[in-house]
């Protein structure tokens, strides 16, 4: 294993150390428990929304914390939960008078955490589950895995909070901008998780891994390595059946990496999408491409839409100043 | 070799073509010749400045077009120069009245080709040269290779020139924040070209490659795997020897990722640089965290100092509004 680090139990530490150093304008780091929060506390009676879940899918969650989106965002170890005291922690120290919303996506011991979590605070406190990835299907035990959509429903809910939306209406939003956003993933590379030193799952030098999830989950479907029109074909279709939009639909199209794919790939799936949707007469209203929910050293990407209206359009516009994401 | 891409000769124009889709509201892209230029042309009287050098270290230079920096980019094919066409033609097109900087990263290629490009140019011209890279001696028979202190050049520069600076100040401007710039980076694996098709060097399983160039250029020398703390020691010290900043200096400390690099990771280096300079009563007065100068898949990191002073800061401060730089 080849990584730019001291030790596997202190990787996360430093990292966070350095993260804190390098924004603190925005964002303040806090130790026993860890867990990040804005530097200047919203303006009483706004919604706090708090985020958290494993390390290594960064900027996703810390990078997401500051004005118009994430007020606290808990940081567990690699692909692990955080416990139930970093969320109480943080909810507490970012509460403001108008109650907490948790973003959570959806694995079980991230749902699991924030359930004993909320149980034991003394504020209102709603949840939003993000389950955008359609690589599993809808009636799946668990239920679907929270992907790069989460990144959607946090800037949307963030701007809306920062407008002064209630608590139940944040709740609500969130729950409607997750259900209109659809993901899924292909992997080339496996990641490797500090902690383990090897690649997570094996794949053949002609192969590609469809439907993967961001910890390295296996696919719905190996495939051969495909070209990137048929890779962008088959992501596509898959979102496309479960969103059925319809001609004339508005939409964001996210294109994200998974920590190991060159900008020019990005970009270059991103034209593909683009003209997948286009020719069934979907517009693109906006987009985003990037690495933004990675996998820790992973190649690979997804791609996410979002049935948007003039709200949620709205929302997304509006100011956001974090770390990693800015406009 | 596994890519997202369709074909290797058409890889640059689509990946172009999903990059002006995604930024249509910043940039336009002109086709034969490829240049990017802002969508918006700056007012009369502002000198324009013009980059540019092969592709595959995105966001440089596409990606830094904008309001308060480059007025065009000129890409060539992946890790080769662009010709002399296309930047006759961007500078054509973003010309305004007040001169032409041209910025070079300091290769054979692009050197003589922008050279070329400015004798056929029926406008005021100069040329900063971007030399950072300190892993080459100073008197390196081609000087030493313009690496990841190109972005500061382009932003301070192009803060200036929005701010009305003269042709003479901006290429004097450019030539000060070069000279006081320095970085080197390190290798952990090879990136691989498209039209190669596999890693540009071999490096073991123990390796890393040290004072690496951002096209796979071998390093100065090739070392045992080291821990994080080593690695950075061992950059810095050689950037601390370069600019000798002395105990109450202000420093921008800019960890540039080579794109295959998880954020942990890098801000774990980021962590560890700060602390050897704090260590030597260096203070770091403003920071860059990121994949900025890439080098395809290559996983790595070079680390960047440029000694401040009230003006460079201010420059560095002013505002931003390119697809991948903003504040």
């Amino acid at each position: 294993m080849k990584k730019m680090i001291n030790a596997v139990e202190s990787l996360l530490e430093e990292s966070l150390n350095g993260f804190a150093k390098a924004h603190e304008d925005i964002i303040q780091l806090n130790h026993q428990p860890h867990f990040v929060s804005r530097k200047h506390k919203a303006k009483a009676g706004k919604v706090a929304l708090v985020s958290g879940g494993g390390s290594g899918h960064e900027p996703l969650h810390t990078g997401l914390v500051g004005q118009g989106m994430l007020d606290a965002a808990c940081p567990g170890q690699i692909f692990t939960s955080p416990t139930p005291d970093q969320m109480m922690a943080a909810a507490e120290a970012v509460e403001n008078e108008a109650g907490i919303l948790f973003i959570v996506k959806n694995y079980a011991g991230d749902v699991m955490n924030f359930e004993i979590a909320g149980e034991m605070l003394d504020y209102p406190h709603e949840t939003v589950l993000v389950s955008d990835d359609v690589s599993l299907p809808k009636d799946h035990p668990t239920g679907r895995r929270g992907v790069a959509g989460t990144l959607i429903v946090e800037k949307i809910v963030g701007a809306a909070a920062e407008a002064g939306a209630t608590l139940a209406e944040c709740k609500s939003l969130g729950d409607r901008v997750n259900d209109c956003t659809a993901s899924m993933g292909v992997a080339l590379t496996s990641c490797t998780v500090p902690a383990l030193g090897q690649p997570t799952f094996d794949i053949g030098d002609n192969e590609i891994e469809m439907g993967v999830g961001i910890h390295g989950e296996r696919g719905r479907e190996p495939m051969d390595l495909a070209n990137a029109t048929e890779i962008v074909e088959h992501l596509a279709t898959a979102i496309d059946a479960e969103l059925k939009p319809q001609p004339g639909q508005k939409i964001l199209l996210h294109v994200n990496g998974f920590g190991a794919t060159p900008l020019m790939e990005l970009y270059l799936v991103y034209d593909l999408a683009v003209k997948y949707w286009q020719q069934r007469g979907i517009e693109i209203e906006r987009s985003l491409v990037g690495n933004y929910t990675t996998s820790l050293d992973m190649a690979g990407c997804s791609i996410t839409i979002i049935l948007l209206d003039e709200e949620l359009t709205k929302l997304w516009d509006a100011p956001v100043h974090t770390a990693n994401l800015r406009w």
